[in-house]
């Protein structure tokens, strides 16, 4: 590979998961990481030393320096979610690529400000939900695609629970209603909504209603809630997103003809290797003593984690329109689009009673 | 096992159900199938012989007649849900106990009075959730149960569905308003509930909510729906219960400290095994990058079908009453009279704009 081929990122903040997507672009094969940049440079170093980040990686105390660093193809924005508007669109304004941690804005109408920022300086735009580019989810999109083995789409059910502890609860940027004023569904929840949306073959629902448990913290911040999905052909997703839960990943969808369930889709339990588990066409045996037919496992091998994968995809994307003249792709931006559509309908929700909010 | 400590049971109802419970009574070590009831004695019949009953099986050609057997100690009651009130009532005051199939009522003021009537006469009353009697059961009850394992109860997602077919959506009892009003959500919806209280160690819930998704049949059944319920401790349950979609019978329960997922737990997949997969105390990994602690599969091995274990469970409260002066055990139709609540209020839920109902 070229070194014109190499996408050299920036990375501006150096919040926890910068950690692992820092690692992401040093194996990734088409990404380099270039620069980090922190609000001191002392912070820039601590997270190049405590990462072991190669003595070439350039180090900026300003978030301004780096995006004017003419060497950065992209940026990789880790930032709290109430600063993803104004440095996402002053990374595409530099006409650098944007990878941006979910949740992507604080709401669709920062969103497409965003989103905007980017077509108009012509630069990818993506988020940063990992699992999606996994292998095991094209396998999973397989699957559902396929009117044998699945069918018609009827539900889904999915969660994504940790425990945040006391400190995390009162301190973390998570639970801030100044930076991440979407709390548990911005950030756990996010993945559930993208959940839904893939099962559904990206289509919106029609309706979301929030489930009547949303839990605050002193802050008014949301830490636990849940909400039902409903579309037009009547299709139905349930979930629940907590800090206040053992950790849970579970996603689970039942078509007319098959189902799966994976308990470990946002994050596998092991880097190298990730399972799924499906069954189609089974019924009630004789006198319904048991089943036809069991779910089988099917194990999806992968030698590079899933946030290689996510880099990858978005450096190739990024490697096109730098050297080949294509456009971005416009794919991703509307996904993410989407999901934060169905996160503002949620949040509208609460403020409504619980009564289902139309999503568009 | 002395002849008089067996437990003589009869039939009325020669349902596709009652196949598999005639067959567990002659499994059961401590119960007989005394004697039959259909409405013609050809229907009686055929059961038998359809069902290599022994000959020394009694047949009759009305149900009168086999509750006025004094060699009858217990009836199973396999008929459509509208018919139990009246024949509930008449089993117990024959003095003979009652094993009823789900929905037990078509709601809980026809229950009550199937109650009162099994304890103003003394007799044993039982619903026929089978799965709660299997040993496996019984494993996820300590895990619930557990604090360091499990901890407090946090969310409950559970569905069991089945695809009728189009002949079953018109014509099956399930479907018949005069017959089954209460359509999935009595028959399927039941374990679902179920589900819910065990994991909840029977605390009724304090709301239930349906979601805003039933589908009805030409005559008006409900073939398809979901609810959340919600515990005064901030417990939220989601179920969905289908006649519409492929089968699946997941349980998924969350707690503070550890999560459980059964995916067959109305049937287990075969007959003498059935596993569970635990988790406790598992965490991220460092960067994320993986979870600390994998779900683990524990199998319980059992020699009997799960509905041997509930005859046999039935059977033995039936003998401490008859041979040792023993009282009718309360538990059963506490639990039964649960699970009813909660049907009322999702139908009430339904016909209230989906609002909350309050549950009591």
């Amino acid at each position: 590979m070229s070194p014109s081929s190499q996408v050299r990122f920036g990375i501006i903040g150096c919040a926890e998961i910068a950690r692992k997507v820092s690692r992401a672009m040093n194996l990734c094969p088409n990404a380099t990481l270039h620069a980090v940049a922190s609000r001191t440079l002392a912070k820039a170093q601590a997270f190049a030393t405590a990462n072991s980040l190669p003595p070439t990686t350039v180090l900026y105390g300003t978030y301004e320096a780096l995006l004017d660093d003419p060497d950065i193809d992209a940026v990789y924005i880790p930032l709290p979610t109430s600063l993803h508007l104004s440095w996402a669109i002053a990374t595409a304004r530099k006409k650098k690529h944007v990878l941006l941690e979910k949740p992507c804005a604080v709401n669709v109408t920062e969103l497409d400000q965003i989103i905007s920022a980017c077509e108009e300086n012509g630069v990818q735009f993506m988020d940063c939900t990992m699992w999606v580019h996994h292998p095991r989810s094209r396998v999973m999109a397989d699957f559902f695609s396929d009117p044998k083995r699945f069918g018609q789409l009827k539900f889904i059910r999915t969660c994504f629970n940790y425990c945040g502890g006391n400190d995390f609860l009162e301190n973390d940027i998570r639970v801030q209603p100044d930076l991440d004023p979407l709390g548990t569904l911005g950030d756990a929840g996010w993945y559930c909504i993208r959940a839904c949306l893939f099962a559904a073959n990206y289509q919106l629902p029609k309706f979301a209603t929030a489930l009547r448990n949303p839990v605050y913290n002193n802050a008014g911040v949301v830490i636990s809630c849940g909400a039902s999905l409903l579309w037009e052909n009547g299709a139905v997703a349930t979930f629940n997103c907590s800090f206040l839960a053992h950790l849970t990943m579970d996603f689970a969808a039942v078509g007319t003809n098959g189902s799966l369930n994976v308990t470990d889709f946002v994050i596998p339990y092991e880097e190298k290797s990730a399972s799924l588990s499906i069954l189609s066409n089974s019924n009630f045996d004789e006198m319904s003593l048991g089943w036809t037919e069991k779910p089988t496992e099917q194990v999806v091998k992968t030698e590079l984690p899933q946030e290689v994968f996510m880099v990858k995809e978005f450096s190739t994307l990024v490697n096109g329109i730098k050297n080949h003249g294509l456009s971005p792709e416009k794919k991703w931006p509307t996904i993410t689009r989407k999901t934060q559509l169905i996160i503002d309908a949620i949040v509208a929700s609460f403020s409504r009673g619980f009564e289902p909010v139309e999503v568009y």
